[in-house]
């Protein structure tokens, strides 16, 4: 394969349509899109990105382009994996985690997008070939959300064709949250799947109460009851509860997954191609997932991911309020209830330039 | 106190005099020093600083710039550490570890400086003010140096008046590192206080193996003989071989040495304030060791930790390759064995600006 003649950096800063909050970040006005684009010697392209909630993208492009990028021009681009690790040596005294997972992530999906456009093979296949579509729910980030109109978006999300839906929580009390978990357990009925994510707003014994309230509304999974950091925690409330947990978006090593594995009791697993090391770190999550019977799902960046969880088979994507998709030549598609991974060769996200352009300065350079 | 009216940032790439290895790193040239300077509505200036082995400095200082200036200018500096978790939070998404830790660090030690200029109090007061002097030991990075090179290095440390030194280790077989460990030992005698340190380049078995052999020669501490990440492993060789074992540089979260003091089995901590949080994560660390009976040292940058270590009691710190001391007003003081602290007002590291700027262009902005 030829070699990597350049990475060329984008930044955008993406306004979200309303305000949306949860439970720890607080306020969203707009999220950060950086995308990185590995061009070859022959003049192919493959394109990966990453994104954040508002901040730190900067620092990204930064190290993309000042550390990632003279470090892979020069060298051939077909040995993903390897290239994988040799970036996560390369600045390891500055990463193990951080903005390093994100910049290496966005690297990462783009060399996977020239690997499968050399190949011919789309990335459900590249990335386990189970199948082509996966379940999908629905996760808003509408703590702020009044009743109604938490239930009017509710009911959006079933009309758009979902049959799982997720909330967050972290209201001012348990009977606050407790009360709004009623009342979308009413409005979907007993058939559509409902989770919960509290954005690790709680202490350990309030993260217990809260399960054990929430335990006649059959909640598929309580995402995040508590920091991510302290994995000995999560794997007491599912011992005391019972409740199922999920984590993972705040993950960001493979060693940082194997800490949660060995001691957080988890029932899923949710890595983020966007800051767990792209498409090779996320693999690497899937793999150990497997080999500890935990489902493998994802958050954020519907786009690239429901590739990757219908590769792998049997985990739920979540369909993220960042809406990255509708800057796409494909936003999502959902055929009876099921999230369908795209066709055609490489990772099948290509961005509308003009459209993300057009609507949203690139602030970078 | 007056209100935080603007944070500015500078970046030297700094070159070292000769080629340094490790056996982890490879070789490094140079290192980045990246300073941000906080200034107040009065004009009252504090400054910080971090720094990196030459990698990660311009994503550092444009996190610094995009996501931590706006959001400390306007706001009171005086709760430093109401400040620093507010930082912690404000970038979590993006941070627990990696690059944020270096940039919150940088910020936190600037207002740490202007504290103490405003109370009239050195550091090592500030600090626990157990003493204004403590141990200190000379780090080579001189994986690379044939053995005389690296006996006349040695030699070189205790004419600088050190009682202490340390070597890299991870020659292509252990045989060489014995015997480079049994000549420095023949050269400095029985009373010097010697360390070795492996840069985690070891598999867990080869660090027994390591540490067994090491141990005819009186090693106070094996520093890194395996993966940060690897808190159980650390524990295992402790175990299994009864050495000394130490760690720090690499953690960069209160939770990350939480993990590690529960599991590593370690005898010494090595919290490095540039990329642990600032003074304010450096004196958490230091809480945690002392409920733990484990002495808390320093990595890097001795001219500030030789007032944290001298305030708290009963550590090392390192004297590193990284010679930022020198360009500062009072590079690192040694008297009969002990480094001392400086009195004046605030972290009392005060940066040459002349010197700096004329010898290294300031490549930021
Ligand atoms: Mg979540
Ligand atoms: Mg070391």
């Amino acid at each position: 394969m030829p070699k990597i003649s350049r990475v060329d950096v984008r930044l955008f800063d993406v306004p979200l349509a309303e305000v949306l909050t949860d439970a720890k970040h607080g306020d969203h006005t707009h999220f950060e899109l950086v995308t990185a684009t590995v061009t070859l010697e022959d003049g192919r392209e493959g394109t990966g990105y990453t994104y954040t909630g508002g901040k730190g993208g900067r620092a990204i492009a930064a190290m993309i382009d000042h550390d990632l990028a003279p470090f892979l021009t020069g060298k051939p681009a077909d040995d993903v994996e390897a290239l994988y690790d040799a970036m996560q040596w390369h600045v390891h005294y500055v990463a193990r985690g951080g903005i390093a997972s994100f910049a290496i992530s966005a690297v990462d999906i783009a060399l996977w997008d020239l690997r499968g456009k050399q190949t011919g093979r789309p990335l459900w296949k590249m990335a386990g070939a189970a199948g082509d579509r996966c379940r999908a729910y629905a996760g808003g980030i509408d703590l702020n959300f009044p009743l109604p109109k938490l239930l009017d978006s509710i009911k959006g999300y079933l009309d758009r064709g979902f049959d799982g839906v997720k909330i967050k929580i972290g209201q001012p009390t348990l009977a606050e949250d407790v009360a709004r978990i009623k009342a979308v357990r009413e409005l979907i009925g007993p058939d559509v799947t409902f989770m919960v994510d509290a954005n690790y707003s709680m202490e350990e014994d309030q993260a217990i109460e809260a399960a054990h309230a929430f335990a006649p509304y059959d909640i598929t999974w309580f995402e995040e009851p508590i920091i991510p950091d302290n994995y000995k925690g999560y794997g007491r409330i599912a011992e005391a509860t019972g409740m199922p947990l999920a984590m993972g978006e705040n993950l960001h090593t493979i060693h940082e997954f194997e800490h949660a594995v060995a001691e957080a009791g988890l029932s899923y697993l949710q890595p983020d191609a966007s800051n767990c090391g792209g498409i090779t770190g996320w693999l690497q999550v899937a793999e150990l997932g497997r080999a500890h019977g935990i489902p493998v799902c994802s958050h954020g960046m519907q786009e690239l991911h429901v590739s990757l969880v219908s590769g792998q088979g049997g985990g739920w994507i979540e369909v993220h309020s960042f809406p990255i998709d509708t800057y796409t030549t494909r936003p999502l598609v959902v055929e009876d209830h099921r999230a369908v991974a795209p066709d055609t060769p490489g990772t099948g996200v290509v961005f509308d330039w003009d459209k993300l352009h057009a609507a949203h300065e690139d602030m970078h350079r």
